[in-house]
């Protein structure tokens, strides 16, 4: 008897059009057309950013927690974070504090704050984590993780003692760190982080002027917030002994990678390797014949580090052939080729603008998944 | 020692975009990126339209001669036909006759004569051939080729015994049609007729009905224009006695069909199947490993007798894989896939408009061959 044909299809996010989940299951509709039979393994991809919740307690058949925190600009907000087992956790920190929710004017820039990511980590400690992976991208903060810090317990104040206000303009005031009133069950807890940035917390590399712009900070801004991260390293070296200007990964998240490091225990997830060993793809990919891969936009710059290279990497190592689908690739790709993907496919059926073929991702992956299987079951010459 | 992959690549035009030929050169430089030892033969395609001269005489090795004939309106128009063979010619209708040639009004339309087809057809005899194959897409012509015989030695006049205008309008007026002083050589050549229109000369599915909006017919002059064509019909019974006027294929080429069946010994070759033999495509489908076809715009009915599914359903009786590039396809291609061809690809590397991706063609092309070719090279688990 046959077997039925085992694909796994592992697609990163189409950024604005398709979470990973949404594409995967696009695709898979497109595979079932042609294979009814096909067994299809999805495994969300996320790399930190939006979907990392969603992705590992997919992966790992996790919980899913709501809990309503404090927004980027201290207004309520819904986030979700995820319990792995019973002492495993995932955070998102832009469920929290991420870019989406704010209007990315200079005024938001500098007021944004992470404490609801602080929050999160409360009430993922809260329900007994031990380790909580966090995954950092997509955040509207460029507040060296004070917020966060705060909601742990760690006081922030002035020369006069007065607790600092929220966000960058806060640090403008900084004066003091207290590190004495922690929330218990921080000192128990490993901080993984999840984030491919490998920024210092200052200087021309920084969190402030590499990605202060994309927040809403002005030009005229980012050497003042730079000064004051500056300073807040400073002041942090002096309450903790951790020096964290520049170390690198201390820029993520405008500078909360800073923060978790000088006030929690944390390790570095950086990659996609690791994420895709949390994944346990090479799980599925033992199991499988075929491999579908993709993300939005594919060039040769892929080849270094995303996750559509990762995948196909892993995929070779059990001799499993590799179809990308992508909403638009660079007319060269040998370094991707060269990587281990078979092939690349820009799915669309036919011409169409950018705002129609984002309005058309769910038609255009369902064909692509079409597609990629009938490459795969293309019989040759003799065969 | 590993022989060459052998590829044959026969592309159906895309119409506005590239031709057969240029196609096929676009896809042939992308398979040579992939494998610069890869042995391709390009097979231009035609269906008795634009390039069908170049088609034929390309694959067989045919020589193109240039003569200066009478175009459509009357003017002088440079126009290829192709020896194949001491004895055998080939001609396209629409390099002396083409709608390309005129406006495309109403005056043009009913103006438009054959004239220039059968000064071809003097000059491919005055070559020597015995056998002429004569493409009739892409006609400008309503004139039942009467234009045609008119060069050939027939005489068509009104009813004072002058000749008759050219063009449709000139119809009106006839009154006698006299076939005894014919060029020599007419009554020894064979017109082997390439076309897949079948319908008749005259009525609701006549070539003033169906094909002369295209031309330029207006609503109104159009039931006019029949009645000259059934009018014509009876004389030409008369004169020889054929019947031209329900004859499947008459109405090819604004009745240059009717025309031909009437004053030339003619045959029909119909169909993809009929030109793919012309080409000789089996004889290099046998020593191939890989086949790419493909055309403009696929939809299902691309099932019924265009080129792609034709060249499909002949490489699969040599277990030849295929693959389709396409410019556009239609969502469901299930009638097509059924028909043999395994896997169809839009062309294009990114979403564009239809006018981006036109100008794209050759760039476009030579990726999808590029990847038409990992396609084939793709190695499953285990081989």
């Amino acid at each position: 008897m046959k077997h039925a044909r085992h694909v796994v299809v592992a697609i990163d996010s189409f950024k604005g059009s398709a979470s990973s989940l949404q594409a995967e299951q696009h695709v898979a509709s497109g595979i079932a057309k042609v294979d009814p039979e096909a067994h299809i393994t999805q495994v969300p991809i996320a790399d930190g950013g939006e979907g990392t919740v969603a992705a590992l307690t997919t992966a790992l058949h996790g919980q899913v927690l709501k809990r309503t925190v404090t927004g980027p600009l201290g207004e309520q907000v819904q986030a979700e974070f995820g319990m792995l087992d019973d002492h495993t956790a995932v955070v998102e920190m832009a469920q929290a504090s991420g870019i989406t929710l704010t209007s990315q004017d200079p005024a938001d820039a500098l007021r944004a704050s992470t404490f609801g990511v602080g929050e999160l980590i409360q009430q993922a400690i809260a329900q007994g984590a031990t380790a909580i992976y966090l995954g950092l991208g997509g955040s509207a903060t460029t507040d060296g993780g004070v917020g966060m810090a705060k909601a742990l317990g760690v006081e922030f104040t002035d020369a006069n003692g007065e607790a600092i206000p929220c966000g960058a303009e806060g640090l403008a005031k900084l004066a003091h760190i207290d590190t004495s009133h922690m929330v218990p069950g921080v000192a128990q807890v490993t901080i993984k982080i999840l984030s491919d940035v490998t920024n210092p917390l200052v200087g021309p590399q920084g969190a402030a002027a590499i990605y202060g712009p994309q927040k809403g900070l002005t030009d005229g801004a980012i050497p003042r917030v730079d000064g004051w991260l500056r300073h807040y390293a400073q002041l942090v070296e002096q309450a903790t002994g951790i020096a964290v200007a520049d170390r690198p990964g201390a820029g993520a998240a405008g500078g909360l990678g800073a923060g978790l490091m000088a006030f929690c225990h944390t390790e570095m997830y950086q990659g996609i390797d690791h994420i895709l060993k949390l994944l346990r793809l090479d799980e599925q990919l033992a199991h499988a014949d075929y491999v579908i891969t993709g993300e939005g936009q594919m060039d040769a710059q892929s080849a270094n580090g995303k996750a559509p290279v990762g995948i196909a990497k892993a995929a070779k190592r059990f001799g499993l052939p590799v179809v990308a689908l992508v909403g638009a690739h660079a007319d060269d790709l040998a370094p991707v080729y060269a990587a281990g993907i078979d092939v690349v496919l820009a799915i669309g059926n036919r011409p169409q603008s950018l705002a129609e073929a984002i309005a058309n991702t769910a038609q255009n992956l369902t064909i692509a998944g079409e597609t990629a299987m009938r490459i795969f079951m293309l019989k040759k010459k003799g065969e």
